[in-house]
């Protein structure tokens, strides 16, 4: 069986939280362990959520998503098992795991019995979530580690306005290569003839088949399946002076 | 069988140094291998030492713990096997992997026949200890691979100076959220009823039961089991103005 | 079995790209997954390919390295398997994968179905290397994923011109500790009986064993099996205020 463990958070590479998490996952489970990566801007759910969005498919059947970006932690909120497109998700219940909208099936974590034996306050990623992922990975069980409910928390994330020809969004996220993707989704300006793009002070005529080579900025249907907008040679967030948050406009013609 | 053997080193990500280490390691043995951290500060055995300290417990029984922060490599200081708590320890004879004091069972590596077949003198993680922790955690079979030995090395460690209702301690560690990991134990923290905690210019009432929120620097017992001192929404290190080695003052009333 | 796929990109760590292609490959088959690194610059494709050529034979036979610096993506730049030395390599025929000279054999990727369903043209590491490289790794049947070539791309890495006594060459790389990288051969360095090494402004008189203490600049023969220049506890690219191509004269006598 193909028992896979996928680790999402904001905890970095420097310290060893990430490592440890994955260190509690392994010694419970006979799951092999993958990083999708530690470095969520740090409480940022709205981006953790988006990337959560964008790779839960990529992992096998039955296989488990341990997300936990968790500016509460210690506090009241509660842990959650989810259940969303035959995988399962492990983390926090602040909207991390939950699709806006739609149903999915979500079980709260109330069996202290499966948690380590101390829980550290600061740190339920390696004390709680890590040895539930680790069970439920093995097992696929969610009623052995938890309750159903009905109310998981939502969070609305900023969507793009589609109007007839036009589509306003924003810049949601500038990637390690300075490329900005917007939440102005694939499917708008694919079906458009002519595309016109407007970021800051900058206009893109048309859609570029991919990143291609130059100085020029292009706009082109990146791997978020959203539009995005690149500097093949070079950050287009750092040339066009563009930050997460700025507005894009884009006009479809024919 | 679970097996794993779990990587902490000072190499850096941006380098194939770790990686190669993590290649040997899984082409020699059937292991699972899973990177602790490779963050820790240049040639900082101290806090090497504490991360091993503080991971070892979640390594499953019979797990490695491969361990490299050695600025001695290449010189005369001998590679070890150490026993701690029914998990194995590989690496540098330099401190990283012995408690400073304490019982541990140890040997000393000594049968190049088990190493790579060409040792660089500069890459000792990758031609020595990669290939003795994948054996390692095949077979368990020390004596195949060393010679017991009695002596190995021992650092100190900064202890804090707990003296009745007050301990004197110091910033071990600023992690990567700019929280300061202090010396001060949490046995000593969480026994008193009043706290008050001292750090350069600050002073914080109370022991907080995690990071909460706020702009307020707060005292709390994170996951190193150590008193911290965190600044929820902030980095405590920049706006404290604090770094390692700075004085820790804490004083328990009733 | 042991089954092994290792990764290699220029996508860094705080993304989820590497992380996906991990994913990706862990679900599609039964192999470990390691990362090599993520840390080539970006788009740095000799750099890659000294890294390629330094790991892998560090892969058990049969292992598999996805390795992927690729600023031509979604171009008409072919996709490759390369078998070389008893394993296989997967990714960009930009001659990342392939020796500037020397018999390799080649397979160009020409088998859609064998593919992610849907293809992003900016993401063919996650949507094309990876499902190959999973089953590269599961069966070694590279006809199964593409058709025989005898052209692939090769490219000329700066190589020293050794001439008797002589070798002039050139800084190929400042790793994570400022050590400068030359592409000096090991072989040269180490049959000369003294050895004098400038490199900017400096003369450095013997080659090191290691690279040992102390604040002055040694010549060494690293891990990459060529001559470095270390500043033992500084680092040498910082205070000799040397860069990736400056160049590199070594004289031997003896």
């Amino acid at each position: 069986m193909n028992r896979l463990v996928a680790l999402l958070t904001d905890f970095g590479s420097d310290d060893p939280y990430a490592g440890q998490v994955a260190a509690v996952v392994a010694a419970a489970s006979e799951a092999r362990v993958v990083s999708l990566t530690h470095g969520v801007p740090r409480h940022d759910i709205q981006l953790g959520s988006h990337i959560a969005d964008a790779s839960l498919e990529l992992l096998p059947t039955g296989g488990v998503l341990l997300a936990v970006v968790d500016p509460g932690v210690g506090t009241e909120r509660r842990g959650l098992i989810v259940r969303r497109d035959g995988r399962w998700l492990v983390g926090p219940d602040n909207g991390l795991l939950t699709p806006a909208t739609g149903d999915v099936r979500c079980w709260v974590l109330d069996r202290p019995e499966t948690w380590r034996a101390s829980v550290a306050p600061t740190f339920h990623a390696r004390d709680i979530f890590a040895p539930v992922a680790a069970r439920l990975a093995d097992y696929e069980r969610p009623e052995w580690l938890g309750s159903p409910i009905e109310d998981p928390v939502r969070i609305e994330r900023p969507a793009a306005r589609v109007d007839g020809s036009a589509a306003q969004g924003e810049v949601v996220h500038v990637d390690t290569f300075g490329n900005l993707v917007t939440n102005v989704p694939a499917s708008f300006a694919q079906t458009a003839r002519r595309l016109e793009t407007r970021v800051g002070d900058t206009r893109i005529e048309g859609l570029a088949a991919t990143y291609g080579s130059g100085d020029e900025p292009v706009a082109v249907v990146g791997s978020w399946n959203l539009l995005e907008v690149a500097v093949p040679n070079g950050s287009a967030a750092h040339e066009l002076r563009c930050h997460v948050g700025d507005a894009v406009l884009v006009r479809a013609h024919g």
